[in-house]
């Protein structure tokens, strides 16, 4: 009897290695269809300390080709990354077309962790749940394929797992105090990756396997993913509907009604630029000091003085403390990835200021009226942007908007200068011209996207610049103002647990 | 007498004034002539703290367009960063052809202050110069324009300006500890930077410039640049020369001399792969403990089998400790800067391996047989390359190079069977059977490059691969004697200053 027990014990052992070799080469096989499909994949590995998800890992990756897949382990998070959103590591890590990127932990130990520690709120823990969430649909939607999964061992296996990596010498070192910790606090991790897991499976479903039996664990995990790629291929890139989500908002006028008439002389202005640019160095001063980080969006009709009104507002900060991101068309690794992706890995880190040159309303504008992007792909954007914005202002920081306005006649006329004038030339292009012509359309895209995107916490402005030095004056005393509220308000987000800590 | 020196006075502040702004907008007006020449420029401003660098730089930068220059600040490196050669933030942040950027402090300062501060040895103080040196005339060569700038202030002006920037509570945060320190001990570092100039001023020379009178620092600083600009666009793109020097080589056979018909019987490949790939998991732990750097260069002709042999590798590899980096054609971003720069981006962090599969030898490669590259540039490439590799090991690195060899029968029947087996089709393009027909140029280049590149610090070594089975045996053989060899010697590379301290 025993005898037999043993045989088959040992025939269950070859036919889970059979089927382990199996699935690798099926896997091996959808690198191609993945390719062609241009679908990318994100797997997500989580679970408790010494379960495996290592070599889990390692068996994924075993027939594959390096050109196809990438591990990231975010775990380990350089101290720089604790400077910027949370989600920031795993948005930098998401694969291009095609490609897979498997996750050694993420998002989920990153929030549970934080928690546990009381490093964050309760309160600060919902926004991250909702946050994640929203992180998840967008990727789904723009077309990734995402795939989790949890390694669960019990208390009694894990604590014989760090016990037999303890005694070996070599591989003592791999159990740290955040392992022991979690060790100890078992039932506490236990029922927060529960709640975890019960509050961020509705996008995309979680997946516990048994890491205590870790053949099975390793052949139903290589199922799944074999299972999830068969069914994406066959299904095609998904394609998001429009959710909608009332974000409050700020009543804006259209375009067609704002007043151009506006000037300011000569001397009020040199008076005034002077004073506001004194303020906004000591207002830099103390952002960079209390570490709240600041992004600025400058959008507009061409020629409309985006780029003088910039220069004056970076004469006035350190240049240490600062970056100007000229936005143009995606380069290849940009195009193949989220369309928020460019945008995410350009963040700025806390105490800094990010002033973006054309931003991520381009998706809304000329990639809309281009056709770079589909209907639903557009569409879908504005509460995408909505989102991505909101996510931005809960992690602390100040985010202002303004779209830099003249009218047609003064373009014509700043055109002509610009083509007359011989260092000037190289600023306008027959694209000018051409972008020139689809005035009207773009009025229409533009006048949607202020009255769908003005949100309270991150309002756009609408700066009057047929006289460039009352924009830029006007631009300034917003800053001022928003960066000297956000100073005030300051020691409460910290104390919430959202702004980062000094 | 005294109401005409005051008069005369401030004539000359007005007419310094007035010559500064000419030659800001001289410089804007460069810019598009650097674009046209597509020639990047390196502004590098060291000098004393307190000195004025970052206000240098705001007048730099006050008229020009933000998509035409980058500032850095690599003195303030986050921790990650401390993790790579000590080159790398500045190679990092070179600019894409016809864009400058400036850098706020770099290599002197980083040199002087771990030189002090007694971190690094008189031996490796030495090291660091000379790779200064070969940094510096490698991105001359590649065509960067380099301007370096030092700001000088005596004992007194220093104290003067930290003490007005301490009383200050909005600007006391920014005198720190480094700085006390270095007014402290301001006679060596006066020496220090004497000598770090005196030794690295032959490539591009020193400019020091009179901090203490700001203005005239400022008009002296921006004459220097619009004149270097402009003799360098009249000159136009610099090419180097080659350069030889003899780097100790190891002596390596012609491929034609190769005995190719090495092989492995099953049973003893299945047992010795095992073995290796234990002990391999094995020294991985150490080298990740010790923070000792890997990096595992795979070349070779098509389908010779570099893809299977990186796997068995990496199957012996903990995921979250390696990365594969299969090299392409570069994209746009990679091809409008110094070739290298691609390479040194890709470095693994202290601990890590990093497994490229092809390398930087496409440069005398591909890039000199498709004429990609100009023949002084691939013929200057073996000098740089020793170099970039030396510098490499001195960091602590274990350099290994593989040339996966094969005959050209064996590369028939595989083409072959890829093209018959329909999961291999897509590892088949027309490109392998064009690469086919130029063969004996290959050869040629293949040759020239084990000749001049074989460096005893990092050897190349060639894998008889007709056996694929028999070339991954003994390629894992020779990383394992390599990394055993590599954790005796660590203790001794510490202490020099040179390998990473734990």
């Amino acid at each position: 009897m025993l005898k037999d027990f043993e045989t088959k014990k040992k025939e269950d052992k070859t036919a889970l290695g059979a089927e382990i070799k199996e699935l690798q080469s099926k896997l091996l096989g959808q690198q191609q269809e993945l390719m062609k499909a241009k679908l990318p994949v994100v797997v997500l590995i989580e679970g408790w300390s010494a379960a495996g998800k290592g070599s889990l890992i390692k068996e994924f990756i075993s027939e594959l080709d390096p050109r196809f897949y990438h591990v990231e382990s975010p775990k380990v998070m350089p101290e720089s990354e604790e400077r910027f959103p949370f989600l920031y590591p795993y948005m930098k890590a998401i694969p291009v077309n095609g490609k897979v990127t498997f996750l050694d932990s993420g998002w989920m130990e990153n929030v549970v962790r934080k928690y546990l520690r009381h490093e964050i709120t309760k309160d600060e823990y919902r926004r991250r749940i909702r946050q994640v969430n929203e992180f998840e649909r967008q990727l789904r939607d723009g077309g990734y394929v995402i795939l989790k999964i949890f390694l669960h061992v019990s208390k009694q296996e894990q604590f014989e797992r760090i016990q037999s990596l303890a005694e070996n010498p070599e591989t003592e070192w791999r159990i740290d105090r955040e392992d022991l910790w979690q060790h100890m606090e078992y039932k506490r991790f236990m029922e927060a990756y529960d709640d975890f897991m019960e509050k961020t499976g509705d996008i995309t479903g979680w997946h516990i396997l048994d890491g205590s039996r870790r053949k099975t664990a390793v052949r139903d995990a290589l199922r799944l993913l074999v299972q999830r790629v068969e069914r994406a291929v066959q299904e095609g890139r998904y394609e998001g509907i429009t959710s909608e989500e009332d974000f409050p908002l700020k009543e804006m006028p259209l375009l067609s009604e704002i007043d151009l008439s506006q000037s300011i002389d000569s001397d009020e202005y040199k008076k005034e630029l002077k004073k506001l640019q004194t303020r906004i160095s000591e207002l830099h001063n103390i952002l960079y000091r209390r570490k709240i980080p600041v992004i600025l969006c400058y959008e507009g009709w061409d020629a409309a003085g985006k780029g003088g009104n910039i220069r004056r507002l970076s004469y006035a900060l350190d240049p240490r403390g600062f970056d100007v991101h000229p936005i143009a068309s995606p380069l290849p690794h940009e195009l193949s990835r989220h369309y928020l992706w460019r945008f995410w890995t350009r963040l700025p880190k806390t105490g800094h200021i990010a002033i973006y040159d054309r931003t991520w309303y381009g998706r809304v504008m000329v990639e809309r009226l281009e056709g770079f992007c589909t209907e639903k792909e557009w569409r879908r954007a504005y509460h995408e942007i909505n989102e991505f914005e909101r996510m931005l202002t809960e992690w602390g920081a100040v985010v202002l908007k303004f779209w830099i306005h003249i009218d047609q006649d003064t373009q014509l006329a700043r055109f002509k200068d610009r083509e007359n004038t011989p260092e000037k030339q190289w600023k306008i292009t027959d694209e000018d011209w051409r972008n020139r012509e689809k005035w009207p359309e773009y009025e229409i895209a533009v006048n949607d996207l202020l009255q769908k995107t003005s949100t309270k916490n991150a309002p756009w402005y609408i700066i009057e610049s047929n006289d460039k030095n009352y924009a830029r004056i006007k631009t300034l005393r917003i800053i001022v103002k928003a960066l000297e509220k956000a100073c005030e308000k300051h020691f409460q987000r910290m104390m919430e647990g959202s702004a980062p800590l000094r």
